[in-house]
């Protein structure tokens, strides 16, 4: 079996390591244009690159053609989709993709399904939606926004004059939403097989600083059963109207009294990296199942399980691996800011599992 | 971190995939004189030839002075391991894997440390032994036994002719063994950190099939605390003399009232592959850390474990993949007999895991 995944970073390091112990073998696609840092699949397979123009049949040369196609991202220029959709198997479908990738999209696909998202303003300009939605606000732009990019929380008609007056904002691929005041953030990963079957990991409660997450605790606490039955039917009718095929996670606030979808990613994800110490199966094993037709592994959780992003660390820190953690290190160029590695720990309590994460961030914090 | 590994088969392969999450770089040593398979650990690392006489201090050319020297077999030139030592930090040591190499310095040892071994002769001819020692005897060659190769079980008199008129053996050279009326065969695998702290896995019990080790279970059910401490000594007692650092394995004959060792890894070891699903930690990825003087990771088991293995199966039977199994298939030239693979399952009890492996042995005989 021969995978080739879209993208070059720590998601496709992870899954052609979750596929090598099968037998898989893999390719990477890169973008020409861009100066793409390969680093992180260095020796895991074949890195091609693609250009607008270039002739995709041949675009894995002797390696020969790959039997599935699949994502690591969803920002992926759509004239590659189309052209590797023409002759190759993707996996998730083209469809999948291209709805996720824009939010304007993803929010029609939502309100068809009857799924509840923030109210949203777009095309009647900033200062209407900000009439009409009030402040806070949040702006977003239409493509191209993860880990806090592209995205603006505004708090009063002042801040917004000076946004504006700062940045050359295209008003029309602005999505306006009202803030929604959420008493935490959770995140479902689910996996679909090829067959239909959707398996769920429990919710995962996230925290993010500066738009990017930091850390992700699973099974999350006090869900209620209704809440965790209201997630998986979301996401399920989200699947199953997609016909996807694969790892999804979806993004929502958890309110008083509801849920609300935030966002959607179409691929495996940073809140499910826990995962690979804390379930059965890991999500980046399940996604290579579920794309080549396999059985999904059991997605059942052991003990509770955290996970802190290591954001900016220079060199790996050797000492957050202990007896109930691991150390999960990408091999990238550091640069500030940029998740460079993340630490899994399981425990059998929360109040364990908080003990050993904040000594962790401690030992982080001094390091500093 | 950059490890090398002496050896290019399944061993390197799932060590490296176990040390390549954590950022590590591994190269690989192969003997220049023999035709190596080296698919295993293809694109996992580069492979470097060793010949007599090289100068091993450029052996890895460009990519500079490996951190830790480690080893996925026993069977090495006693001239590598000495060149290797003079330059390299070798873990396990080269007493350990000297030692553990020669079915004679492995017995020696073993007697000096009281830990009980078969009757043994060695160098007072076959029919003296015999005699000494009656039928069944037990014939093993001194070095390169391993899968039931170079080894023999006699039960008679004219067994003994026959074999002697028809195989050329240096009697020098063969241990005799009196054979041991085994009601099981239990491996028990430990791994040492740098600091001298020892950490077991379960007491696994094994089956084997001419010799090849075919299935094994763990943890072994039946054991008595006495016995699994018993175990934990006796292997405390061999790497705490060796100075060990890395993961060891101890193969044991169980009899109705007594623990008799049959043979040392100084390794990771096949008896072991059931803890990639099986175990919070696996072996794989304990003996990195160990000999990277990093925290050993918890050993305890979840559920019950089994693993297959796939001899000679010549493309990999991907419908053992299933909620609770995994499939791990290691790239070789398939040849008949041939360890090209194997199968992890994990259940929550004895019957479950029995049932589960017997439907996978019943396709597996369907398929040939």
């Amino acid at each position: 079996m021969h995978i080739a995944i879209i993208g070059c970073g720590q998601l496709a390091r992870m899954l052609a390591l979750a596929g090598i112990p099968m037998g898989f073998k893999f390719s990477f696609i890169a973008d020409q244009g861009k100066a793409s840092d390969i680093s992180c699949v260095d020796g895991l397979g074949d890195v091609v690159y693609w250009q607008s123009g270039l002739n995709v049949e041949s675009l894995f040369g002797s390696r020969g053609k790959p039997d599935i196609i699949t994502v690591e991202k969803e920002q992926i220029d759509s004239s590659l989709l189309i052209a590797l959709d023409a002759h190759y198997f993707l996996h998730p479908n083209i469809d999948a993709v291209e709805q996720t990738k824009s939010r304007l999209k993803e929010r029609l696909l939502l309100n068809k399904l009857n799924i509840p998202v923030a109210e949203y303003s777009l095309g009647k300009g900033i200062a209407a939606a900000a009439k009409q939605l009030g402040y806070p606000l949040v702006l977003k732009s239409l493509e191209e926004g993860y880990d806090g990019k592209n995205q603006w929380l505004i708090k009063s008609e002042d801040q917004l004059q000076s946004l504006l007056s700062e940045e050359k904002l295209d008003e029309n691929t602005i999505l306006c939403e009202k803030w929604i005041d959420f008493d935490r953030e959770l995140s479902l990963i689910a996996v679909r097989s090829r067959k239909g079957k959707v398996s769920f990991y429990p919710l995962t409660e996230n925290s993010h600083h500066n738009g990017i997450l930091y850390r992700s605790i699973a099974p999350a606490t006090d869900i209620t059963p209704e809440l965790e039955t209201k997630a998986q039917s979301y996401l399920t009718r989200i699947m199953c109207n997609l016909d996807y095929v694969g790892v999804m996670a979806m993004e929502c606030f958890a309110t008083a009294d509801d849920l609300i979808v935030n966002e959607l990613a179409p691929r495996v994800h940073n809140s499910g990296h826990w995962t690979q110490l804390g379930a059965n199966t890991c999500q980046f094993e399940n996604h290579i199942r579920a794309i080549s037709g396999l059985q999904i592994g059991s997605t059942a959780s052991r003990g509770i399980s955290g996970m802190v992003n290591l954001l900016g660390t220079a060199s790996p820190p050797m000492d957050a691996i202990g007896e109930t953690s691991s150390l999960y290190w990408y091999n990238k160029e550091p640069k500030p800011g940029r998740k460079l590695g993340h630490v899994n720990f399981v425990e059998d309590s929360r109040e364990r599992l908080e003990l050993h994460m904040q000594d962790f961030e401690r030992e982080a914090f001094n390091r500093m």
